[in-house]
């Protein structure tokens, strides 16, 4: 009961899907700025409603703002699966990063209508709200409530940095919905993205089915010295709070190389007080973002962090305000969707690898409330989060395509019911 | 023709004028607030003039603000002998980096006064304008203009983060005085200031006699690599910036070990983009501030900071901007003035050093037109602009009585005429 392989999805409807979405919040330099509630995110999440009811769906819209447009299926008794992403983009986002997801989702809907081919349970396409935490924080928080990782009032109360709250933004653009968030069973969750990394586009392979996701930690550090003129304090005397985090991103970039093929490691924030060209900073905040997907060496990576930090802090004279604000741990996807997604790609015969989600996606949170798995295609040299970022029609027309195969294949299989 | 060594200087007077002084721009911690041409500054200036005139001398203001107050001598065609410094502070400075120097040359004349004792030539006390470069970019600019190192356009010209200039400030506030800046001979030059460092307390010495002002070179470093999510960018294939700057940051510090006892290396400021926990660094910007009395090592350790920069660049993939924007040649004080300093110092029986001034003085610039040389007094800790900056009253005094002793002995020994 597989959707024959020679079945294809419509390559180029989609990719003007994606090309008309990118105009809602479009920029100068050919990206897109559509941050979450804003009315540039209200209007894309009015054409993508009007695509879905002229394809034929149903629209849920929960009490957080996340959409859920329905297909029935042949017993509409089993839960659904799922496909989505987020149609919110970064500040300076591109036309891809999420958008990708919803719009492969709607695709494969098309398709099925084209084909006249109706599954066993029901298949739904996905907007999660806020998935990009750009406007605001934290990311995915409204697939997080979905998954029960936040609670509802935690999730509306978020505020951006005017103070406007997710629940009034999503009020007043009409999203505010009334379905209970979460709370329901999904027969499985597929989630189609761009890679965000190089590692598809230098191997040459056109999807990557994703296995794992990273588990990652995140620190906030602060160095505290003393600020002193940098004409007479002779060197032996100084204790310079950037030359402790300097040294702190060349151990965090040695840690970083001796776990590979895997890990990751980066000093991406950092902030130096006074930031005066002629005194010695007195105090240095620094953040760092390590991710593996064995929980085991993240955990090594860790002490190795914790042991260096404290050496560099206690060489030089430096307060050491060293705290892990954030852990998650590594995701397993499930198996019965990576096997889907593989024999999907199989049968389509595309070049392909496995791999490991390195960024956080909606698709994190809903693997801990369903079966769940990713597919990814190539971003040309990597680039994402980012105005530049781009996928060729080739590469977003064949993830829809084993995202056709995988959905239409668990849609068949699926035996829990929607009250289970 | 000297004044004997028993005759001092009124130490408490001296104390009680810095503390009514430090009222004008008072913080909260203790510290002043003065910036160049406010109107705290304008109340400071105010204060020390009908100080000037109470002591009966005459005040000149020239064209960029600084002001001169003259004492006369017993034969006045003589070039004066000028003690000053600043009355400007750093926004949270203290109460006696530049106004000690020029309360210090108050007190000299006041002392003379009670003593009813007349130099040769006349003495005169100078404020030079926006020493600090606080609110106006460069620092010294006043007494650079006065040493024809810049044009009175451009020092007139130099605007606030509000656009506000110099020249219309000093307006606003009634210093704009008449007198061509400059273009005159100056006798002798001496300026007393807080070490700024900690090596006269540290070693138990009450006054530094100041030989040398190091040379200085300033660069500015623009390291552009690869803005990249750290998520998904395997490290092999990362164009981390922020590593590229943190390894010149650990350069820079070797190299000032390296050059000890006097070599000062310093990254103080540094600016990353996009500056985003889980992004790597894509571009980073940062100075570096180098400082020895010795040219030749400062020339090899500008060559080593190149090669080094270069290296790193190479190796991470990382373009290299690379500037040197200042170049401040080491300056030797004069050897008659030194001369007078220590035999001053001797007279008086203080424990003493020759010392090199590390920070930038309105005295380099002097130096350029004037023999000229400096008297350094401790600081507590060495910790300087910074609100908590404090020297004790015995040390105040003690530089003032060198700072008396040197004049005197200069004002009654120049030959060279005011019109010379």
């Amino acid at each position: 009961m597989t959707v024959q392989a020679n079945k294809r999805v419509n390559g180029q409807r989609l990719w003007d899907s994606l090309m008309q979405m990118a105009k809602h919040g479009e920029t100068p330099k050919g990206g897109v700025c559509r941050l979450a509630l804003t009315d540039v995110d209200k209007a894309g999440r009015d054409l993508f409603v009007a695509w879905c009811e002229q394809a034929g769906l149903s629209i849920t819209i929960d009490k957080i703002g996340n959409i859920f447009a329905r297909r029935p299926g042949k017993n509409n008794d089993l839960a659904p699966v799922i496909m989505g992403s987020h149609l919110d983009s970064q500040p300076t986002g591109g036309k891809f990063d999420g958008v990708y997801g919803v719009l492969a989702g709607l695709e494969v809907i098309r398709s099925l209508n084209d084909m006249n081919y109706q599954t066993e349970a029901p298949v739904e396409v996905a907007v999660w709200t806020n998935e990009e935490g750009s406007r605001f924080a934290p990311a995915m928080v409204a697939s997080g409530v979905f998954a029960g990782v936040f609670d509802l009032d935690y999730g509306l109360s978020r505020a951006d940095l005017d103070g406007k709250t997710m629940g009034e933004e999503l009020a007043r653009i009409g999203y505010a919905g009334t379905a209970d968030v979460g709370k329901r069973k999904v027969g499985a969750y597929f989630e189609a993205h761009i890679e965000q990394g190089p590692i598809l586009e230098a191997e040459n392979k056109t999807v990557g089915v994703v296995t794992d996701a990273q588990g990652q930690r995140w620190y906030e550090i602060t160095f505290t010295g003393q600020e002193a003129h940098a004409g007479p304090t002779p060197m032996p005397r100084r204790k310079d709070a950037l030359l402790g985090a300097a040294r702190v991103v060349a151990e965090v970039n040695r840690i970083g190389l001796k776990y590979q093929p895997y890990a990751c490691a980066t000093v991406g924030l950092m902030q130096i007080h006074p930031n005066s060209r002629n005194v010695i900073p007195g105090r240095v905040f620094f953040t760092v973002d390590f991710r593996h997907p064995d929980d085991a060496i993240l955990a090594a990576m860790d002490a190795e962090l914790r042991e260096a930090t404290a050496k560099i802090a206690a060489e030089i004279g430096l307060e050491n305000d060293f705290t892990q604000i954030w852990y998650y741990a590594p995701i397993k996807f499930d198996e019965t969707c990576v096997a889907a997604v593989r024999k999907g790609v199989e049968d389509l015969g595309y070049s392909h690898r496995d791999m490991v989600a390195g960024a956080g996606h909606d698709a994190c949170y809903l693997s801990q409330v369903a079966p769940t798995s990713m597919v990814f295609i190539p971003c040309i040299d990597g680039i994402s989060h980012n105005e530049i970022e781009m996928a060729t029609p080739e590469w977003v027309e064949a993830g829809c395509n084993v995202l056709l195969q995988a959905v239409v294949a668990k849609a068949n299989t699926i035996t829990v019911k929607a009250t289970d």
